[in-house]
C-alpha cells in the first residue's frame, strides 16, 4: 500500500505546491492584534483540511489563538501526536524581503514566504501524508493525531493547559514535529536533545537619579561598573560558568555521543564567517559542537542604562538593566540554578548598590532517548523519503513543548527536520525547499507506515 | 569710595532684579538652533549693559553664538578679566518646573528660572558692580576686563580660538569668575581646584548582526560578557584604578590640604541622602570630600547593547557600547593617561572580540594657588560681601577653560560661588538666591576694589 500512496502523492506535486501557497497567504502572525482575524483563518483552513480527509478535528479557542486537536481514530502500532503550528513570525523590515512575505514566490527551486519553513510547510508535510494515506487506502495505517497550536511564536501561553487537561484524547506512544532543520542542505536529520532556558533581568540601583559624574564621582558605587563586576565573574578564565553548582547534574556527553559528533561533517569555517565573529571560542575542553548541541551556557542578552545616546554625557547611571540568559543541558533542575545564579549574584554584588532580580522564563533541557522504536521508525522514513540516511543532531535551542509532552503525555518527541538550517526562519527571506516539501510529505507518509509497524 | 558705592548698591536691591528678570526672560538656549536669535539678544543684553556703563564693549562673532569682550581701561592693580556665559541649558522637561522656566518667579526669598545661577544671575552680579562703580566714582578702581561667552553650555567650541587670538586685548593678572557654589546654604566659598577630565567610548563587536542565543550560545565570545569583563578589571578590591600608571603623576593633597578639608564641616549624611545612594563608597584610605575633589576616578556612563526592550529575548549582541570617563587631578597628564587607558583596554579583550575607542573630549585638571594676592583680595570680598569668610573648596567637575586662562594668558583663576549647591543648575527648578544675588554684587564691587590694592 506505501508504495501507491508514495505514487499518489509524487502525482500531487504541483498541486501540493499550490495548496501550500494557499496557506502561505494567510499572514497569521500571532504577535499582531491586528492579524487575529488572519491568524485564525490559518487555524480554521488546517481544521478544514482535517475534516475533509476524513479525520475528527476540532478547533479549541483559547484566550489567544485557537489550538486544533484531530484524531484519525484506531490503527496499528502505538499512536503518533503530529505537534506543528499554524501562526508565523512578524515579517521585521519588509524592505529587506526580495519577495513580498506573504506572496509566496518560487527562486532557485524553494519557496520564499514568510512560514514557509517554520512552521506551515513542515507541518503541512504531515497533513498532506495523512490525507494522502486517507485518499489511497481510506485509513491512515497507525493510529495519528494532530495537535496543531496558533501561539508557537509567542510562546505558547496557552498550550500547557491545554495538553494538561486533554490528556486523554492526546494520549500518545510519541510526539512527532518537524520544527527543525536538517543537519545541512544535503543531509536530513533527527534532532534528539534540545536546551532548556533560564532568562533573568538584573537591575542594579545606585543613585535615585542620573548623576553628575564630576561633582559625586568617586564618592558612590558606580552602577555600571557594578553590573560589570558581577558579570564579569559569571566566568573563570576557562569559560566555565562560576554560578555555584551550576554543572553540578550535567549529563556529561557518553563516549559514544562524542565520537558520533565528531565524524560529523561540521564546518567550522563556514559556521565562523556565517557567525562573522572574529573567532570561535568557549568552555574550554570541549568541541565547537559539543559546545553548541551539549554545554550548558551563559549569555549575556542585552545591557542598558546611563547615558546611550551619541557623543558624552558624564553621568553616573542611577541604573543598569542586565538581562542574562543560560541555556541547560539535560539533568540541571531549572529550579535549582535559578536559585544558585540569584543567590549568587546577590553575594557578587558591591557595597553600595541594591539588585533586583526578574524572572522572564524558564524550561527544562530535553533529550530523546536513541533507539526506540519510534526514533527507528523516523530513521527509516527518513531515508525511504530523502533517499538518505539523517544525522542524529542536537540543538542548541529549546523548545519548552517537549518537556510538557514528557511529563503530562509520557512521550518522548521525535524531532524530523525537512527545511534548510539556514532558512531565515526568523529572519527576512525565509524559504523552503519545493523539494524538501515533497521529500518531507513522503517522508511523513513513510513514518506513519513504519509506525503501524513498530508495536 | 567702596562705602558709597556699596550704599548704591543696597538702594538698587529691587531694581537690580527687575533687570535679572529682564535677561533671565530670554530663552539663550545655546545648544537649541530654534533659540538662535533668543540667545544673540541675550548677548546683546550684555553687550549694551557694558557698553551704557562707559566701558569699550565689543561683540565678537564666531560659528556659534558671539562672544563679547569688553574692557574699563587704565586701572591701578593687576586687571582682572571676568568670565562668564550669557547661555543656559535646554530646560528639560518643562513638566517637572512650578513655574515656566523663563517666567522668573520669586518664592521663598529665591528667584526660580533657567540661567539664575548658571550663569545669568551669578556673571550679572559682577556686571552691576561694575555699572555701580561707574555711576559712583565715575571709573572703576582696578582695570577690569569681561569675557562673556555664549556657548558654555555647549562646550566652549570657539572660545580658544579667541583667547588665542586676542592675548593681548585679554591679557590680565588675574581671570575671576563665579560659575561654581558656596560651600552650602550659608557659607560662601572659593573653589581652588577643578579635576580634567578624559571621555572615551569602547565599541566591542562579535559576530556582524545579533544572533540567537540558544543555536551560536557557547561557541564564540559574547560582546556582552567581554564589555563586562573589560570594564570589571578597571578597578581592584580597594577600588583604585588599574590603568597602569594612572596614579604616577598624581600630585597628592598636602597634610595642611588634608586638615583643613577635614575641618570643613561636610553633612556626609545630608549629601548620602541628596544622591540617594545606598552608601558612600570609593577608594579605599581617603575622606569622601578628599575622593569627590582631589582623586582621581573612572565611571561608567553608560552602556547599551544588546535586546533592551521590555521582556525576553534570546540574542547574542553583535555589539556592546560602553561610555567611559575619567576625571583627572593636578599633574595627571590627559595624554599619557589616555594612551595608557587605550593599550590597556586592548590588553584586557578576550578573545573573539575586535576594540574599537573613540575619544569624546580631554581636558587637565586646574588648581589656583593659594595665598596670592589675587586670592586674598577675593577671600576679603567675600568676607565683605557676605559678612562671612569663605572656605577653601575644590571641585569633582571640571571647568576646560580654567587650563586654557593658565596657558593661553599665563593668569589663574579665582573661583568665587555666589549660589547654592542644590541649585539645580542643569535640572528643573533651577534658582538663585536673591540675598545671595545682592551679596554677590557687593563682593564683586569690593574684589574691585581690593584688587586696586593689590599691586
Amino acid at each position: 500500500m506505501i508504495e501507491k500512496v508514495i505514487a499518489y502523492i509524487d502525482a500531487q506535486r504541483e498541486t501540493y505546491v499550490s495548496r501550500l501557497n494557499e496557506l502561505l497567504r494567510i499572514p497569521s502572525i500571532s504577535t499582531d492584534p491586528e492579524r487575529r482575524a488572519d491568524t485564525r483563518r490559518a487555524g480554521q483552513w488546517v481544521h478544514q483540511l482535517l475534516l475533509a480527509c476524513g479525520m475528527k478535528s476540532e478547533m479549541l479557542d483559547t484566550a489567544g489563538h485557537p489550538c486544533i486537536i484531530a484524531d484519525s481514530g484506531a490503527g496499528d502500532g502505538p499512536a503518533v501526536l503530529i505537534y506543528g503550528h499554524y501562526d508565523v513570525q512578524p515579517t521585521g523590515d519588509e524592505s529587506l524581503w526580495h519577495s513580498p512575505p506573504f506572496e509566496p514566490t518560487v527562486r532557485n527551486g524553494s519557496v520564499f514566504a514568510r512560514g514557509s519553513a517554520d512552521d506551515k510547510g513542515q507541518v503541512l508535510a504531515h497533513l498532506l501524508a495523512a490525507e494522502a494515506w486517507m485518499k489511497v487506502a481510506g485509513k491512515l495505517p497507525t493510529r495519528v493525531k494532530f495537535l496543531i497550536e496558533g501561539e508557537e511564536e509567542i510562546g505558547s501561553p496557552n498550550l500547557e493547559r491545554i495538553v494538561q487537561s486533554q490528556g486523554e484524547r492526546l494520549a500518545c506512544g510519541y510526539v512527532a514535529l518537524s520544527d527543525t532543520p536538517k543537519f545541512n542542505a544535503d543531509i536530513p536529520a533527527i534532532t534528539y536533545g534540545t536546551k532548556g532556558l533560564i532568562y533573568k533581568e538584573i537591575i542594579v540601583t545606585g543613585p535615585k537619579q542620573n548623576l553628575h559624574s564630576g561633582s559625586y564621582g568617586g564618592t558612590l558605587t558606580n552602577p555600571g561598573n557594578a553590573a560589570a563586576q558581577i558579570i564579569a565573574r559569571m566566568h573563570d578564565a576557562d569559560r566555565r560558568v562560576t554560578v555555584p553548582g551550576f554543572y553540578d547534574d550535567v549529563r556529561e556527553l557518553t563516549a559514544e555521543e562524542k565520537a558520533q559528533m565528531k565524524r560529523l561533517p561540521f564546518d567550522e569555517q563556514g559556521y565562523l564567517s556565517a557567525m562573522g565573529a572574529p573567532a570561535l571560542t568557549g568552555e574550554r575542553g570541549f568541541t565547537t559542537l559539543e559546545r553548541r548541541w551539549a554545554r550548558p551556557t551563559l549569555d549575556v542578552n542585552g545591557i542598558v542604562g546611563g547615558f546611550i545616546g551619541a557623543g558624552a554625557s558624564t553621568v553616573i547611571p542611577a541604573k543598569m538593566v542586565v538581562k542574562v540568559s543560560m541555556r541547560l543541558v539535560p539533568n540541571q533542575k531549572h529550579e535549582k540554578v535559578s536559585r544558585a545564579f540569584d543567590e549568587y549574584v546577590r553575594s557578587l554584588a558591591p557595597e553600595g548598590v541594591t539588585i533586583e532580580l526578574l524572572n522572564h522564563s524558564h524550561c527544562s533541557a530535553y533529550v530523546s532517548p536513541l533507539g526506540t522504536p519510534g526514533m527507528k521508525a523516523a530513521e527509516a522514513a527518513i531515508e525511504a523519503g530523502f533517499g538518505k540516511k539523517p544525522f542524529y543532531i542536537r540543538e542548541g535551542g529549546t523548545l519548552p513543548i517537549l518537556p510538557l509532552f514528557k511529563s503530562a503525555l509520557g512521550a518522548e518527541s521525535l524531532m524530523i527536520g525537512f527545511c534548510h538550517p539556514d532558512c531565515n526562519a526568523h529572519g527576512p527571506n525565509e524559504f523552503f525547499g519545493l523539494s524538501d516539501f515533497h521529500c518531507g510529505i513522503k517522508t511523513a507518509a513513510h513514518f506513519m507506515h513504519r509506525m503501524s509497524q513498530a508495536a
